[in-house]
């Protein structure tokens, strides 16, 4: 990682933290703002928000407009770990080093905080007011409401909760987690496309799809190495849990050291991507896709 | 009810499941779709639908923006009953005369098809193609967003969690139900307004303000009276759930006859703010008040 790309991505984070921090009200009522505020600020990598705001940056994007559009991701990431903590899903007690939402604050809060959440990531990119054009706020909107709901996110947990114990095949894996991890990655570069001024050529609009979509499954294999060579300390949640799950993961299905290879093919995958786009402001999503790639935790 | 409102009422109705049918798809992975489906089709009164038709005709909305705004409510009312009916939350077993979507489904795909169907409901809401211009389409959706989250029916649930057993003021009593069920319903007026072609004059945008704040707080005053007046068959869920759980009613704060008078007044305050509001094509709108408050079920 250069000293270039961390010193944009810290910069990029305290940005969304501090928007996060502005947008993530306290006031809700009876608590429920206390507890949407623990699962969504301070914690976590922002790779969603990094995402958004490189592309953006690829295209010149409208600053404001990103600026929501990473904090909006976030939201719903933040949401799908809090509900798929709960109990009747993955029941897990630990998630960044802390108790889970569940843990902290009861279920039937971290159900609602959850819920509230996902309304907040399309309240985040509605705003009133000239600084984003009404279409950009819709683009925006339909492009997240896709990735998160049955085509997206939603529908991959539900092929994960049914896999359990199931062989699958490589193909079928896939399909899982490119719905799971992959279609929310992939809309994070699409939303950050989405705040360009005008109209992007159709080859970079390609290019830029292949791009999201190598580094959302190169995202998805590198968690399953993880799973097997990581530390809980390091991850700051249970290792070996997917293992123990009898959940398949890409390391079950292809062993340790091809697994790690598939990474790296999508690494060069996502790096052609970006050279085949034509555009210049590129280095920050090169970067990201090393950095998931080499990612430790 | 008047032959004319009753025939209304069954078209939109029809028209409405017809569209939810339609955009709820069973094609979501694993079996989502079908659990989708179970919660949000064939079932309920659409009274949520049919005040946003409603008010869409008092203001000549547009008819494409009016019945996927009316989808959307219904979208967001379905999800939040999942949720609400799940055991961390109210526990129901039965709503609408079936079995709730965990018993039926289990607790991983309730939670799941609750998620989902909050998602849909703003992709409902931002179709791709000219038949919604952007403006309305983003208006609309921030309309729900709000309703929908901290601010709205996720905060009043948090509210209503946070009250059981405790002793509340009437103030506090309405303003949980203003969060709780007066949100979404005074959204749906709202909506409806806001497919209106051109901006609607401040006069009749305030009347019809305070007409959706009387039927959603007329709602539930009949909720409550229900609750103890009413039998399980015609509710289709538990009667005197809420009394059972010593949750704070309208009827345990003001007694049974001042909380029918209650509702009463407020029909008087809907139907006072339709004629201030200078509208002519308010009938339909008029009979909803009318619905809500002599309902039986």
């Amino acid at each position: 990682m250069s000293a270039d790309f961390s010193t944009w991505a810290r910069h990029q984070r305290e940005r969304v933290e501090a928007a996060l921090a502005d947008w993530v009200s306290a006031d809700a009522p009876a608590s429920l703002g206390v507890a949407m505020r623990y699962a969504a600020l301070g914690g976590g990598k922002r790779l969603r928000a990094l995402l958004v705001l490189a592309a953006a940056e690829a295209v010149q994007g409208n600053a404001d407009a990103a600026l929501r559009a990473a904090c909006a991701v976030e939201l719903i990431h933040a949401y799908s770990l809090v509900h798929d903590d709960m109990p009747c899903m993955d029941d897990d007690v630990l998630r960044r080093g802390k108790p889970t939402v569940h843990v902290k604050f009861g279920q039937a809060q971290a159900l609602l905080a959850g819920d509230a959440l996902q309304a907040l990531a399309f309240e985040c990119l509605l705003p009133v007011g000239p600084q984003v054009p009404a279409a950009m706020q819709a683009a925006l909107a339909r492009l997240l409401a896709r990735a998160a709901g049955a085509q997206g996110m939603a529908g991959g947990q539900a092929i994960d909760l049914a896999s359990v114990g199931k062989p699958l095949s490589e193909a079928e894996l896939r399909h899982m987690h490119q719905l799971k991890t992959g279609a929310l990655l992939q809309a994070s570069v699409a939303m950050g496309v989405a705040c360009a001024p005008q109209v992007l050529p159709a080859a970079a609009q390609a290019a830029l799809h292949d791009f999201g979509a190598a580094v959302g499954l190169a995202f998805q294999v590198v968690d399953d190495i993880l799973d097997v060579t990581g530390d809980a300390q390091a991850l700051g949640k249970t290792a070996g849990k997917d293992a123990q799950a009898d959940k398949p993961t890409y390391v079950s299905l292809l062993g340790l050291a091809p697994a790690q290879a598939l990474a790296e093919r999508l690494r060069t995958q996502a790096h052609s991507a970006l050279d085949a786009s034509g555009l210049r402001e590129v280095g920050a999503l090169h970067a990201l896709a090393d950095q998931v790639v080499q990612r430790t935790h």
